[in-house]
């Protein structure tokens, strides 16, 4: 059950030179794709880029999956504390897989497994909002973070610590609480051996928005009922098919190389992904990071500056048609197009006979949804590709385990590669340490008392420019 | 309790020559501006433009609560069936004044009020899924169609019509549907009438995407409880601001003419909307439809190809600063940034103090998460300043009915504005119609063959572009 890569929508032949890319334009990137592989392969064989690997796990699966048996047996409710990197992954896991009503649905329904929260931000209301819907004494708490001190997670690791102290006493707040963090390294390592609590480690050298196959991504996953063990499959799938040398045929490489030349040589600096599939939502959410933050970057290697970095757009079919379409079809020649498609859905519901005097709805009688969703794919392609706008097309047989850990490990090979096109760094983000240094200085951090000041001799704002 | 336009980050004085705009480039447009003005407000008093006048319908507003009172008491369930314009503004208005998990809260927290869910999607698994979380029989459906013609509106009504007649027989299950639809024209006001359904009317000349103060915001809205009075106050005091001619006191009319020069002018092809609030998360998705389809335009009002508009992005804070601010800063000048920012949110989080031995957490301590957040926004806020990105900020004193009235009327005035900018029609969506004929042929709708037939002749796909 493999995923497909679909592209040609891409192609010269279908949209026209213009915005099109013909066979010899991809295949001028011959020999710089085979020095990335090259590159890519070395580092990878050295460990220096541990998240190729990560499929290849069984054993932290099976481990991964008791704990979360163990959990689901003692909690009600599982709360993931973590931002960025340390929540996207679930939660694009926990929509594709899941029902998407699971924490309304009955314990039954849900299989006895725990409610799951997501507290990916710090807004206030957004947090105390889940002293609502949750019971503390039946909680389970997931504090995911490398290094312990991003700030988001551990204000909110104080403040639940806290009340688990002040609800539970002194003895029993420690089994509330799961780390995920490096093995060595950082605050929470270093709270977690003193105090004991149960944990998981993120492997050196993965960063957060490549952590999706480690237990960042795993442990949530299992406590609702995921086969981990079928998504790490599905990636090892993919891992196969991106080992290919051949341009064309390896889909990671092939699609990169695509959006490099949209963006570079044809002036697309937006890349949107478009699911035809609610399940497949927080799978574009998830790319968004993975695209923006890997390939957003002012300097290259050469510490030239470049200033590169498509913009990741998420929308959602069919709804964003009623919303983004009208954009997409008339708008500037400024996007690449890429659907999510599903061959087959987990339910199909039929369109009854009704009204059968009114010819301009009973024409949908006797179809599916299934058969209505496909049709307005279809005729959303066609309509952007009769426009010229270049689209491609991955298409899923079925949304499942295997299937989505095949996508996800695709575009995580893809951005890698992208990496080496644009020659940048993909892995690291230095554009937002002097935010978070900013942010430090105002809350009085010792050691970023300069930031404080800098911010203090800025140029007042005028009155007149605030109506 | 007024929202207010800080654009002080848009001005060269903060952001460079470059990237940023003086006063005098904003007062070229006063000539240009004054004639908008004035074909707006000649078009209002017409009545040609009848979204202006929509925050005065206090008679309205009180049937429509007195609906929605009704309603409450004899339905535990409000699913709304709709899609684009006729599911965005209710989802915003919803999002921003509920609770962040109202759905799961307990009938007292809901103060008896239903639960309600917005289907706006035909994916039938999330179709299907509903079932296991609502009680038909306790079930009232709002079917939100202008022309009755739309046709994932029209599928969805005729599957939960079905079921409702299966399930409750053909004497009651009228009490279950609310339709809201044009007064006289289209199919779903021939069957409301012969049908006998309770319903209410879109006002004849507004848009889905104007419609938010209309009974298609409104009513689902009353529903749960919102103020909707307070809604239209605060639409109504925008209202007074943005009549305004003089375009540094017009926070519609100058934010208009900023994005119209960060545009055209300066290449910034993307428009950031940025709430750090997740209340006010789906106002930047209701604005995304707002402004991509109102903007997002081949040809101008002479019939030149033009192939205008900005693609509006809908990101959050702090959250996407993990994710998209890495990009924002590094990346290309190709972005214009909206922050919506809160001066006072309705829950305080303190920051308990633990770990007081380990300074790079405990420094936390003591602060609130509302610290937090602000600090974070200020910081971001500093960093795309200090790179030259334009931002602007708009404040609100809390997130209410009356300030949520004031920014959505706000940017639909400013979309009427840029339309003139831009010299193009914001009020039509023509690129989309194609996309329908073709899934109407799909389909087999008589009077669409040709469709089928021109699908049939295009040139086949190449598999070797599968892979």
């Amino acid at each position: 059950m493999e995923i497909k890569f679909d592209f040609n929508n891409f192609m010269a032949e279908f949209i026209g030179n213009k915005n099109g890319i013909s066979e010899s334009e991809v295949n001028n990137f011959k020999n710089k794709a085979k020095k990335i592989h090259k590159d890519l392969m070395e580092k990878r064989e050295k460990g220096e880029l541990p998240f190729f690997d990560l499929p290849y796990q069984d054993k932290l699966a099976e481990e991964i999956e008791k704990t979360a048996d163990d959990i689901s047996k003692r909690f009600d409710y599982f709360i993931v504390l973590g931002i960025g990197g340390s929540a996207l992954g679930g939660i694009a896991l926990h929509t594709a897989i899941n029902h998407p009503y699971y924490n309304q649905l009955s314990n039954e329904k849900r299989n006895f497994r725990p409610k799951i929260y997501f507290l990916d931000n710090i807004d206030p209301v957004f947090i105390s909002s889940i002293f609502d819907v949750i019971d503390l004494e039946k909680s389970c708490f997931n504090v995911i973070s490398k290094s312990g001190g991003t700030a988001e997670t551990a204000s909110q690791f104080l403040i639940f610590l806290n009340k688990l102290k002040n609800t539970l006493g002194n003895a029993s707040y420690k089994k509330h609480i799961i780390t995920t963090t490096d093995a060595k390294k950082g605050k929470l390592r270093e709270i977690t051996d003193k105090e004991g609590f149960l944990n998981f480690v993120i492997p050196a050298g993965v960063g957060g928005r490549f952590s999706v196959f480690t237990p960042v991504g795993l442990l949530p996953s299992a406590i609702t009922g995921i086969d981990i063990k079928e998504l790490l499959k599905g990636a090892a799938e993919m891992d196969k098919k991106c080992q290919n040398e051949n341009i064309w045929e390896n889909p990671a490489y092939l699609n990169a190389i695509f959006h490099y030349i949209f963006d570079i040589e044809k002036q697309k600096n937006i890349s949107v992904m478009m699911p035809y599939s609610n399940s497949l939502k927080d799978i574009a959410d998830w790319y968004r990071q993975l695209w923006a933050e890997s390939l957003g970057k002012k300097f290259n290697l050469k510490n030239e500056i470049v200033n590169t970095g498509q913009t990741p757009v998420k929308a959602l079919g069919v709804t964003d048609q009623h919303s983004q379409l009208q954009l997409y079809v008339e708008g500037p020649d400024d996007k690449v197009i890429t659907f999510l498609t599903v061959d087959n859905y987990k339910s199909i519901m039929e369109i009854p006979l009704e009204y059968k005097e009114i010819k301009d709805i009973s024409y949908l009688s006797g179809h599916t949804l299934n058969e209505l969703i496909k049709a307005e794919r279809d005729a959303t392609e066609l309509t952007l590709t009769k426009n010229h706008k270049p689209n491609c097309n991955i298409i899923f047989p079925e949304v499942n385990e295997y299937t989505v850990g095949q996508i996800l490990y695709m575009f995580e090979v893809q951005t890698a590669f992208a990496g080496g096109l644009y020659n940048i760094n993909p892995f690291d983000q230095p554009g937002v340490e002097e935010g978070k240094h900013f942010a430090y200085g105002i809350l009085g951090r010792k050691g970023f008392e300069h930031k404080k000041e800098e911010i203090e001799k800025r140029t007042p704002k005028k009155d007149k420019w605030v109506i």
